[in-house]
């Protein structure tokens, strides 16, 4: 069986073609953006504007600097969704191998267990992985599409031909939560629309759920109690942050005239839905984000900072890291020496990588917030955070900002962007392939903690 | 040798003896402040006032909802004062037993180390860690008093009585880490007096720095090899955050007007320096701390959520737990099993404490602030974020809204101070004293992290 590490002989590490890929596509894709065909300016988009785009699209972030609809032409339009559509595969296959390659609990297939002993991958495996995920991502985005598409036809009145291109772009930008939209205030229009808000937020959940849970929920959705690990709590922690978040959402904007509160009760109740299934790194708003309140924002971000499921198209620190913080602490107060979740236990070792995601996003959170607040004077705490945090865990909401910061800031966003997509992964999947022993053991010392 | 444990025959558990003794202590000192004698108002302070300063003073907190030398009489200034006092010094004794308890490798002496096996006090550790703390209290607080009652009369032209009285209480505070201050705006007319600020920063970062390093210190100052880890991370983070902290004060502050902008450039180090030492939870200032930038207030944020040192009068996460973090990282971003500090391995058991220590704070300090953004319309994101790390890390610097805040709000603070000054320290020390064990070990199971 050939290994995947010897058919990349120009790298040394899968890791190096990991980030190298995904910088490559983020190259092409700014230098097409910047090709006067893209856009409707005649001097075509500047270098930041297309890198900016480029990077957001590829890393499926969805924040912006121009208005898409407005200033991409149809040619630049399609080459985005290509791009977030490029990106979202990839994230999803790069995230599904590497939980073929760490662990074969995640039952994919008997034949994938075979070779769980040799830490690297077949072609098989491979093969098996892009397949399925493309199989699912083809389900996902058709079945939205259809439904999109048709909505706008009978509902709206727009030509077929119209109506399937939106509905493409936003089946395509759903599933892969890359928020792009080809409307300049997303699908406000369609807050109170539930043919169209319900499909994109339920796309939006399966793509950010993630490759190895749909898997295992299509052949042993009866049986939870057979479910791995993984997927209990994936599962289940999606289960009571949608309610959890779209209540808080309600009960934070209910009255708030200049989003929801000029609407009826199930449109509340739709739109409190829909705003709190987004934070799950999707990024679309059916509310105007900028008129919320200081106290949705803040809810909003602590969403953002949680993101969805692992090997998905989501982003954050996971929801199952988040999890697994939470019964670490558990454990901790209890006195219990070990994590026990469900009927397994967790090791100290994966315990220690949960902290070192969380603790590495909340760094590249606050660090960019402080140095944004000191070289940019007219931006508050609020605001700056929210845009960070959108960026650092590939959200894509936004309070309104992010085109009027400085040219220098858009590009540090750029490589927020890029870390807070591929960092852990990338991190991940080196601790995987690296064992490092040490040939001596130090005594133990003990630093009083807090 | 009689045990701790069976001298406290009320209290189930050493912990809520703890818990016991600072409401009991919290609860006369309200009293005490409602008394006619103690304020200056004719009706006396109302409860949400008195409840407040009572418990800001015996956490030692410094948060104020009333100013302290126009609303409380010389009688209540000094039940404050006694508060503090009596508060600092059970905080540091406190946790200078709990180190006791927990591990005989901080060296406080050879006589100490023979009750090693026993996981119990014996009462002549209590009389030596509290005639220790009592000996170094009285040592820092009676350098301070007479540097400050020297300057106020020499400088200020202050009477005798008058000097000794207000260096008496700015003494008390400085060690203690209280942060209340007998002038209205705490030290700003001192802003380039070496002679009042340095000796409060002095005094202050001795306090914070804890008693069990304090006590190596001066054991083996000239032989930092011989330093146990704590003491060796707990100096070295100290030598590395107070210029860090300064210096981002300055690289902040330097033009603005409205704190050091008009000063000349030792009056700007000086103040930077001491805004750099005081989010160790001291809490004076000498800054208008309300004018600050917001990138100063996200810093400092970030200082007072670190803190200063344990089993001191300093709050925060501590230093320790920061840099234990940092380390635990740095090993799982290398790929080391072991976490390595110095000379010594950190074992897994203390990385969850420092790991459960910096998320529970995290949670103490996000939750409360959306929920106050919530019910209280009227401020923005940074002052209430500054405001509830303020009081959780027990730090008291304000940007001027804790007096605003509804009386249910105040209440609220009440409670962060109370479980931001009791909370690690008390589940530390129930964690220390109880052995969990299971009967049965649960299969590994390992979710996808990140
Ligand atoms: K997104
Ligand atoms: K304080």
């Amino acid at each position: 069986m050939a290994r995947l590490s010897r058919r990349r002989p120009h790298f040394t590490h899968p890791t190096q073609a990991i980030v190298a890929g995904f910088a490559a596509m983020i190259i092409v894709g700014t230098i097409i953006l910047m090709l006067p065909i893209s856009s409707t300016d005649p001097d075509g988009a500047t270098f930041v504007e297309a890198l900016f785009t480029a990077t957001s699209a590829v890393c499926i972030v969805g924040l912006i600097v121009v208005d898409t609809p407005e200033f991409w032409t149809t040619f630049g339009e399609v080459a985005i969704m290509v791009m977030f559509q490029v990106g979202g595969f990839g994230i999803m296959t790069m995230g599904s191998l590497f939980v073929v390659l760490i662990s074969r609990r995640i039952k994919l297939s008997s034949r994938l267990t075979a070779a769980a002993e040799t830490k690297s991958l077949g072609l098989g495996d491979v093969r098996r992985v892009v397949t399925g995920v493309a199989k699912v991502s083809f389900l996902f985005e058709s079945a939205t599409f259809v439904i999109l598409t048709l909505r706008l036809v009978i509902g709206y009145d727009e030509p077929l031909g119209r109506a399937a291109y939106v509905g493409l772009f936003h089946a395509v930008s759903a599933f892969n939560n890359s928020g792009f939209s080809l409307y300049s205030n997303s699908l406000e229009d369609f807050v109170v629309d539930p043919w169209i808000t319900l499909p994109v937020a339920i796309a939006a959940i399966c793509g950010g759920i993630g490759f190895p849970v749909l898997l295992e929920l299509r052949r042993q959705i009866g049986n939870p109690r057979n479910w791995s690990l993984h997927t209990k709590l994936t599962v289940s922690m999606t289960l009571l942050l949608l309610p959890l978040g779209s209540g808080f959402m309600m009960l934070s904007e209910w009255n708030n005239d200049a989003t929801m509160g000029t609407l009826d009760v199930p449109g509340k109740i739709l739109s409190g839905f829909f705003h709190g299934a987004m934070p799950r790194s999707t990024g679309f708003n059916s509310l105007d984000v900028e008129q919320m309140n200081e106290a949705t924002w803040l809810g909003t971000d602590v969403l953002m900072f949680i993101g969805a499921g692992s090997a998905g198209t989501g982003g954050g620190i996971k929801v199952t890291t988040f999890a697994l913080l939470f019964f670490v602490i558990y454990a901790e107060i209890r006195g219990e020496p070990r994590v026990n979740i469900f009927d397994r236990q967790v090791s100290p070792r994966v315990q220690r990588q949960g902290l070192t995601i969380a603790l590495l996003t909340i760094a590249l959170c606050v660090g960019p917030t402080v140095f944004i607040l000191l070289v940019e004077d007219a931006f508050p705490l609020d605001r700056v955070l929210f845009e960070v945090i959108s960026a650092a865990c590939t959200v894509g909401l936004s309070t309104g900002i992010t085109s009027e910061l400085h040219g220098g800031i858009q590009v540090l966003l750029v490589v927020l962007m890029f870390i807070g997509r591929l960092g852990p992964a990338v991190v991940a999947t080196a601790l995987a392939l690296r064992q490092h022993t040490r040939l001596y053991e130090l005594p133990e010392g003990r630093p009083i903690i807090g």
